[in-house]
């Protein structure tokens, strides 16, 4: 019966496209849209392209900012302690980390990780920018990738690629182990093997 | 550290309202539409926009239709039997029926159920028109609104409300018992009794 409705076939492929909205609930999304009013669907469009324009990333650590100057609230900030960078895959990280409101350094988002089979290369990510923005005042590169395949990857060439650099750098990772709150009795080998060899006094 | 960033703020707050999107996703999909690009945004709003001008509801049924002549698929077919008209609640209902292949007469979507708790009263629906609608050539409605206390509610009030014109009607309503596939072990009393009442000759 969608033969004779083809802005709507077109409007669901659109829909299709956004990730998180579960596909059998495609044409209630759809519906919505078509059944409020006409000028709420026009400010939602304005609010989107209107975000696409402001919203820019960061010239120093490709965060997200609506800055004119192009920098973002952390890189900006007086308070935050620009010697300690922070490597992050993407922006989702960076937010994770922000939310617990206790690391006081800046980032640095590479905006993926090195995934060979994919074409991704060590060009496709912020990773040159990261070496240009390291100096002498620079002292920890902490790096915060997901304790994946590609993520450990990702930080173990780039921490290959700065022990190249002239600088003093402490290079650190984030601890791998059992989280908190969890059980021993489910979780996987690599967890407790991680957990076990990387151990810390009482 | 969104304070910096209206346009991503407003941004989800829009989303916020869009349903079936988790309020924990609403991040990812803001973050889907401000790293694609622009171009594909805009075809995005475009599409929209379209199908929000485009869509209108049929003049006869309230289905939706895209025709010009302001009359859906179903009204303006040959192969429909104009003399049956199942009513439903929404288009989704109607698509339900749709799908199934079966059913060969027209519809009259409702636009919902009476509620007066909600101050949904007969004037805020599609009651007046159906009674429009039917003339001398109808010859059966069959309500098919869910098996709710506001669906049976409002297919009693408009039942009711027919039996005072002077047509010659059939009036019929789904059958309400156990559905294919499932077991009696977890039906509830009404559904059980409802189909021991209306149980049919084997």
């Amino acid at each position: 019966m969608f033969q004779k409705l083809p802005s709507f076939q077109r409007l669901v492929r659109k829909l299709q496209k956004v990730p998180f909205l579960a596909s059998k609930n495609l044409y209630k999304v759809a519906i919505y849209f078509l059944t409020q009013d006409a000028e709420e669907t026009h400010k939602f469009c304005d609010t989107l392209m209107q975000a696409k324009k402001n919203i820019k990333t960061c010239l120093r650590c490709y965060n997200f900012t609506e800055s004119l100057d192009g920098i973002c609230s952390i890189c900006g900030s007086d308070k935050r302690d620009k010697s300690i960078i922070c490597v992050v895959e993407t922006w989702h990280d960076l937010f994770a980390i922000e939310k617990i409101g206790d690391y006081q350094g800046i980032y640095h988002v590479l905006g993926g990780t090195l995934c060979p089979l994919e074409g991704i290369g060590p060009d496709d990510l912020n990773i040159e920018s990261l070496f240009k923005r390291i100096d002498k005042t620079t002292q920890e590169i902490i790096f915060a990738t997901n304790p994946t395949p590609e993520g450990e990857a990702t930080s173990s060439y780039i921490a290959c690629k700065l022990s190249d650099l002239n600088f003093k750098l402490s290079i650190s990772k984030l601890a791998s182990g059992v989280p908190t709150g969890s059980s021993l009795e489910y979780m996987d080998r690599i967890t407790i093997h991680k957990a076990l060899s990387g151990r810390r006094p009482f």
